[in-house]
């Protein structure tokens, strides 16, 4: 295995605690980094220095006083623009809403700012938070792409331009591009975060946390969900405030998933050798082979691909319809007409077995639960690929948004000399033992 | 007890299929009846009478030739003002977004357009949908309330301006202003219809629907649910297009809930009459006297409304916050602000607990499956009151939206003289099992 390229940019954690740091000089060293990298890498649709200055001041002023609202008071942090802010556009990489301002802050936003979070950006997401890229270059060869749909919150985190920005997920958006951008992401069990104020209605989606460090993808998403729960319905991400404390699992996964026949040899090295560390380390390690359940698994998620397009589809059939007819409709994408067309050849009775069939595998993964801890594999199937009009192949993240389990990627692998992600799995509402196991295997890194 | 007076108003139900009308000449109808009653009423919010008649003259087109899209092809249907429209304002009955149009059709409306339905207009809904009414009177007594939060949808159907009005309700807001209006009202299943581009993300919500009959409430939505399906995640109303036909139920349970205290006693009487006419039937009718679990439901939803109102708290924080903040405060009711208040106070724990009671309630509702076909109650403790300021009690609708169990009125009794709806509940998801019985309730009368 092929050591990776010095990392060229060095994506900072936020440290006021200390005193030696404060969040105006923290801000100040991101809106460097913004201003010197992002004509090169686009992470960014909008920003707002003056009020980040204002915010990180007033942060400042508290950490001075020992009165900070919360672990990421200072913090600054961008913002998916899927999610709706105040006084910054969102435009959800879509030509169809260029300039639009709801005037509400979404509700992880609203809670961002309860903590004391500085919102420094709105990050570019692909289209509708869809397939179709906008453009963002990553951060480790321009000519390769961030992935996406998080594109933008991705990038801006590799480069430095912020140590924590909001992702979100349906099929891959979130571990994906952390993976090929060299960062920690964090996908939430499904419903963690309130997803009020984002565009982005789907069953299986999930907001989530791109950022520097594992501790900051757990303590950003920790805090908003202390203050703006979950979704509707779903208490949210629960467990302690701070990172919980490293432990090595007891047993693990190993699993292949649908995307094993398109990972490189490199990656599949780089697999194996996560494989001989967790042993190395008195980790008990199943796989397909050994294990029944694990086999179950593994067959049960074959198809997640092709059953989680289809239920979004369904699920996504609004807004395209009204998208299409109410607005301009030239202004959508092929990728978009053509998702339109195919949900609107879907039935609800078509749907209503894909969601029988989701359940189903929900059910087998779960029964996982008795015998390992948790689930270890590679988070892309390779390095970021070379262009910027195709965000990626998410086969080795559908299968976690299908079933809403928790899942982090951990930037320790390489390929071809570029970030390739370990992808740490968990079960469903315990968020926070997945944390402990994920910094118990980053450990053996 | 006392007969109702005579209807004021009758409202219709198209017919078209015969022949002998169009859809051109009920909108017609329906607009003298708005030009004529509206001044006194205030049902609607806005109306597209030039866009209406277009829709109407289409639609008779289709008929002529035989190719109408759907059984409510033709049929003028009022929207919920918490529902987006592409070229109607949507308020959401607060002065904060007076004039406010977003371009786009909510997903229920999407579908109504492709099933045909002539949209005619916006009607009223209380301050996002809680409790600050907006001043819409009922047909049957101008200094009486219509009930709320769909005041303008019962009001509009009541007066004959529409046949049928999209509602919601997540503690009474369809089921007691159709009872208070004297016309028919359903409420699905929770996450029976697609509530997509609504302003309502609690998770105790439901889009319904209040119509002139019991047919037009079920094929609406289901024509609805048929093209857009449920919420994400839900398959939304199934079963027959069109009205499953009447079967009187083999046994019912009488429910008291936590209204009976607050019921007149001529609404006990005609609670008492029902059971006696379900009786004379042959229709075995248990209650908590005679059954443990009836007397287990009892209890369980004793405190019904204080964890409804808790759980909508929470899940209604956002956006309450950002518009507290980031909008005109000023433009917020006393009632909002102090929701606001009541939200901020919870805590993401007290919010866990609340949904595993309402988990716990659930459960004890449903084991009365076995021993009964449906539910039968009140729709409200007694006819609309005198005065404006209070939309009135939702007492016994409050359960129903708690543990998510569709639930129909239909208006056969009275109080004073004015309406009072009879509520039939079902069983979740058995949406066309609870049509099936409440026709057959509805032919004894």
């Amino acid at each position: 295995m092929q050591a990776p390229r010095p990392q060229p940019y060095i994506p900072e954690t936020p440290r006021f605690a200390e005193g030696a740091d404060t969040p105006r000089d923290f801000l100040e060293r991101c809106i460097e980094k913004i201003a010197s990298l992002e004509p090169q890498i686009g992470a960014f649709v909008a920003t707002d220095f003056e009020a980040a200055r204002s915010e990180a001041d007033a942060s400042a002023e508290r950490w001075k006083s020992g009165r900070q609202l919360s672990a990421i008071d200072g913090m600054p942090v961008g913002i998916k623009d899927v999610m709706e802010t105040a006084r910054m556009v969102t435009e959800q990489g879509s030509p169809l809403f260029e300039g639009w301002v709801g005037g509400r802050d979404c509700a992880a936003v609203v809670a961002l700012r309860e903590a004391g979070a500085v919102i420094i950006g709105k990050t570019v997401t692909t289209e509708f938070a869809a397939t179709q890229p906008r453009g963002t270059r990553n951060p480790w060869d321009p000519e390769r792409t961030p992935g996406g749909s998080s594109s933008g919150s991705a990038a801006a985190v590799a480069a430095g331009m912020a140590p924590a920005a909001l992702g979100s997920q349906v099929i891959g958006s979130t571990i994906r591009p952390a993976s090929y951008c060299g960062v920690h992401g964090y996908k939430p069990s499904v419903g963690g975060i309130n997803r009020g104020g984002s565009f982005d209605g789907f069953s299986q989606s999930c907001t989530g946390v791109i950022a520097a460090s594992l501790e900051d993808t757990w303590v950003t998403a920790r805090e908003i969900a202390a203050r703006a729960g979950g979704d509707a319905g779903y208490v949210g991400i629960t467990g302690p405030m701070s990172l919980p404390p490293a432990a090595a699992p007891q047993a693990v996964a190993i699993l292949e998933t649908s995307g094993w026949s398109k990972a490189t040899d490199e990656a599949k090295e780089a697999l194996g050798d996560a494989r001989r560390r967790l042993e190395e380390h008195g980790i008990r390690v199943v796989d397909r082979n050994g294990s029944a359940s694990v086999a179950a698994v593994e067959d049960a998620i074959t198809n997640a691909m092709d059953i989680s397009m289809s239920i979004n589809a369904w699920e996504g059939r609004w807004p395209l319809n009204t998208y299409s007819r109410d607005m301009d409709a030239d202004k959508l994408s092929q990728a978009a007409r053509d998702r339109l067309v195919e949900a609107e050849a879907l039935s609800q009775e078509e749907f209503r077995d894909l969601l029988a069939e989701r359940v189903r595998v929900r059910g087998v993964y779960a029964a996982l639960a008795g015998e390992v801890d948790a689930c270890v594999t590679l988070a892309a199937p390779a390095a970021a690929p070379v262009g910027l009009d195709w965000t990626g192949d998410p086969s080795f993240t559908v299968h976690t948004s299908l079933i809403g389990m928790p899942a982090v990627t951990l930037p320790v692998l390489a390929d071809d000399g570029f970030p390739l992600g370990l992808q740490i799995i968990g079960f469903t509402d315990a968020d926070a033992s997945l944390m402990a196991a994920a910094g118990g295997i980053a450990a053996l890194y």
